[in-house]
């Protein structure tokens, strides 16, 4: 039997990182690159996206290193990368957008090649929603579609954004988008609002706090983050989750339930603890399946207690 | 052999709440109020503190319903109870402080009756740092000493609240009170700054996120907090945790050690998690064993993930 695939579509771009301690122009980035290095560890990952000429070699053979196929990977020669500039503030949280350079993402049409559109997995990583649909509308019969989006496109492309909703299984957002497109506060109603909408699951991203889960069966999944002593850059922590999350999700033999979600939750928190350590994709580079596994047990030991009455 | 008993002194209040939802004006609160509801479903609770004349009847008849000894509530027949005013804001989080009036707490000296001073367990609840100390210093031989503070105190009184951290066992306070007192940002560095003051163990509370244990061993608990539909009131909520975190400490049989203050911090979500779900202590009050019992298991199933390798 052939492996399942987990195809990509998202950003890849070159980032330039302001932070309390330290700088880093020239970092790799996009929603597509943290994803593809996370989710690499754990299943065969297939990346769709755009950059120019200014992208570097190394950054390709990186992907290419960890098993990731680049094949849908389109190269610009006449087109500069999308440029992301941000400074992160003292509490590594919040952070304001210097500069934004579209580029080559501007007029980006993605294409799968043939080979692609047949696999199981898809996550389209945050674009424009129009172009999410498009890459759904080109894949055959995916078992599951994962989803991440952002406020800007729940603000400049609600109606566009909720028809690509209808397809999707596991929505993935933060808290705060949460709340702006379900117009809910409360974050378990919010959760029931984006439910509606048509992803069965909604998982909850909260930075430092951990993530949460809303399943198809009414159920809810805390996620604790690990406390970490020293946070370099949090770039990239919501798609390294999505690329640990949907990795579990797409290995032989796991089936997606409620018990899978639970566990592709935990994968995807220790991939964003990973990535965190380091700018770009630094520490998401030399990982192998043990040091993986030894976080995942860290990540068990963070929320184990024994069960105890008073009955 | 006889039952351990939890010694709490701090505040007894008539607060005035005003949330987005609804007000309660004359609503009773305060830190030992809150703490003994929580406590006297796993124990036997002793009560130190200070009211008014106007504070009423049913509000003690309440606290002796639920076992609670009330022999150490002083009765200030020429005085007012505290009183604080307080709006919460959208999120439930926020809050302003409309009134602050000390009234009898303004003079209160805390004198523990004979049959409390040879008590197993101490609970310092959130009052000046000095009166803390002269709480402890009537104790014979407390086997475990837990103490709760705020900002106010960590800026006006450091050096008695320092003084009186080198009896503690169990600190319990919020983040922001955690980097405020140890100058540290990052909270896992704060954790260690605040335990080098003393207590040996640190429960960093979170609200809606949750709470943190630092314990003696080094090790770190993370316990999340339920996801609810309608916070009514959060008045109250961590000094509640601390009620099920001790009342669970003090029980019979229960060694305090990293793995019974686990459970412990499962027992103070509880509780805090019904705190919220009323206005003053409503939701404390009719409240047995079994309905907390399947609460705990709510949290248990709210973090359960199955083991999983990748190896």
């Amino acid at each position: 039997m052939n492996k399942p695939h987990l195809v990509v579509v998202g950003s890849v771009a070159i980032d330039w990182i302001i932070t309390p301690r330290a700088e880093r122009p020239e970092s790799v980035g996009g929603s597509a690159t943290f994803f593809s290095m996370a989710a690499s560890y754990l299943s065969q990952v297939r990346l769709v996206g755009v950059v120019g000429r200014d992208f570097p070699d190394y950054a390709v053979a990186d992907l290419r290193a960890n098993g990731v196929d680049v094949s849908g990977l389109e190269i610009v020669q006449d087109g500069l990368t999308f440029r992301w500039k941000g400074q992160y503030h003292e509490n590594m949280n919040d952070r304001t957008t210097l500069e934004t350079h579209l580029n080559v993402f501007e007029k980006f049409q993605p294409r799968l090649p043939a080979e692609f559109r047949g696999s199981e997995y898809l996550f389209l990583a945050n674009i424009q929603p129009r172009l999410q649909s498009d890459v759904f509308a080109q894949m055959q019969r995916p078992r599951l579609v994962g989803l991440d989006t952002m406020n800007l496109w729940i603000s400049i492309a609600n109606d566009d954004l909720k028809a690509v909703l209808k397809n999707v299984d596991v929505l993935t957002l933060n808290d705060e988008e949460a709340r702006q497109l379900s117009g809910e506060h409360n974050i378990v109603k919010a959760a029931r609002a984006v439910r509606a909408l048509g992803p069965r699951n909604v998982v909850i991203k909260r930075g430092e706090y951990g993530a949460l889960l809303f399943d198809a069966d009414g159920e809810v999944f805390s996620a604790p983050a690990l406390p970490l002593e020293d946070v370099v850059d949090p770039t990239g922590a919501g798609d390294s989750f999505a690329g640990g999350f949907m990795g579990w999700l797409a290995r032989p033999g796991v089936e997606p339930n409620g018990a899978s979600l639970r566990t592709a939750m935990i994968y995807g928190s220790v991939m964003a603890s990973f990535c965190v350590e380091g700018f770009s994709y630094d520490r998401l580079k030399g990982l192998d399946a043990a040091a993986i596994q030894r976080r995942f047990e860290t990540f068990a030991s963070l929320t184990n207690f024994d069960r105890a009455s008073l009955t």
